[in-house]
């Protein structure tokens, strides 16, 4: 298997798509299972040197980003997380107090979200690494599909977006000293802050399509828009966060290049209709990025972009 | 931290047991969710050279048993699977064929059991693991807890007991060629067969408690019948495999001790009155094995027995 495609498609030819009780299937941020009321639930990996190091991510901070990026995918669907499993690889050589600010840290952010943890498994392991199913509920409105917009819609983004790529290119390049020179880029990395209650405002306030923000614009925004249509970005570095601007000058890199190719922002980024993007515009930190277009692919300020954006895989 | 209960009470300390979406919490086989009607979820490691070894196990076994125990958990819960999640790690080194059998087992085995496959998350690892969150639902009878007995129950399994650990033994020290002298043991280990249907007739005949024994009888009866509650366990040698029985002469092993701490039978364990067993006792496999006694603590054929069963986590 070279890329991550051709395991989709290979699971695709040996596993059913459709069944009674699964309302929306793979693909989305979550799954949508339904025996009466309908809970969304999806699953995640966290593994060392895949996506974490440990020469740089303390106990704290990785039993919270493993936690949080669940609950980002949760935050996509407009939905509330309830509950979650955990499956823990627990290497022999870390001691209790690294297992304590690991619990600790992750259960603070349970208890901050009103999340319980329901189960789970634990094995030792070479490596460290933490696989979560969370599940989440919605209120009246369902949940927020993505490959929901139209021709003409508001692409919008909460949050940043190049902010988390630079923490990480600036701790791989310098370790933790990195946090002195680009202090909330780093602290996008480790400690991502996913948006439950923007997801939930957005919900209520009627947008076609949501989704995080996990693998960059590039990426991303092909599978919020689906196969039809295509996006016109207009993105200017005066929207970007000033460690990005500042990662960009001091490395020689494009700010705008960093922020379409980001990676791991779990910002969330949607689609309104323009006849109904009052109500969503009033969420704080609605920011317009662009318009929805009846051709496929990408422009960024009016220049078409075609490099991938970051692939977790095929790193 | 030194063994898994160690892990178990310092999440209990992090992380609360009680919320309103979780009618049943940690500790049984799943997790039982309600938001109008129940699911139960559960969620299970199967990690190459702490579960597996490649060394004996086919691709299309690996696949196959990863799904399997996780069924088998369903089954502990006298419950019906409907849905899964799969995290999966993938080595780079795994050829398209490994893949192409691993995955067709494994939807085989989904679609004998009428399960979806509703998400999850791939990525590339230095060992090939897979993390399954299993989702079930019941008929009207509920699902079936742990630690329901009473004193005088009739303790009862339905499969092997010792068979997948005689596997697992003879595969270390024979590899393959195992499987000419002690079949049915090793396909056991590498093809255990969840009980799905059994535990939902066990559920519609009243029992009032069922586990699934993956960790074998030593330590998953005290699990089973809670710390208030022993077991005298009556087991005759000619109630074991006939593989369990050859494979005890040929390595001067005590075929009882074999099927005492056994591990990974996957059968089902649990407990009925006496006064209502009619209808239990005329599920196909039914077996009596002791009953419950007032006294915490295990007795076989009359003698406490001490020695811990087989303990993933410490091994």
């Amino acid at each position: 298997m070279k890329n991550e495609q051709q395991f989709l498609d290979l699971i695709d030819s040996y596993f059913v798509r459709e069944h009674d009780f699964l309302q929306l299937g793979r693909g989305d941020d979550c799954a949508v299972l339904a025996a009466g009321n309908q809970y969304c639930v999806s699953s995640d990996l966290f593994l060392e040197d895949y996506h974490f190091r440990r020469k740089y991510f303390s106990a704290a901070d990785i039993g919270y980003k493993a936690l949080a990026v669940n609950i980002s995918d949760i935050a996509g669907m407009g939905a509330k997380p309830v509950a979650f499993t955990m499956d823990l690889m627990a290497p022999a050589d870390l001691d209790d107090a690294f297992w304590d600010e690991f619990f600790k840290s992750m259960g603070n952010l349970a208890r901050q979200n009103d999340i319980v943890l329901a189960g789970g498994d634990i094995s030792r392991a070479d490596k460290l690494g933490v696989s979560i199913s969370i599940f989440g509920v919605s209120g009246s409105t369902g949940f927020i599909h993505r490959t929901n917009c139209n021709h003409g819609d508001i692409l919008f983004l909460v949050g940043d977006t190049g902010l988390a790529r630079t923490g990480r290119l600036a701790l791989e390049e310098h370790g933790l000293a990195a946090r002195d020179t680009y202090p909330a880029a780093v602290a996008a990395h480790l400690r991502p802050k996913p948006k439950v209650l923007i997801g939930t405002l957005l919900n209520a306030a009627g947008v076609s399509s949501l989704m995080d923000l996990s693998d960059g614009l590039a990426r991303d925004i092909p599978r919020l828009l689906g196969p039809d249509f295509g996006a016109d970005i207009q993105l200017s570095a005066d929207q970007l966060n000033s460690n990005v601007i500042a990662y960009a000058r001091d490395t020689g890199l494009d700010p705008l290049e960093i922020a379409i190719l980001g990676g791991e922002d779990y910002a969330l980024l949607g689609t309104v209709s323009p006849f109904e993007a009052g109500k969503a515009e009033s969420v704080p930190g609605f920011t317009r990025i662009g318009h929805v277009t009846q051709t496929p692919g990408l422009t960024v300020n009016g220049h078409p972009f075609t490099a991938q954006g970051f692939d977790h895989f095929s790193k």
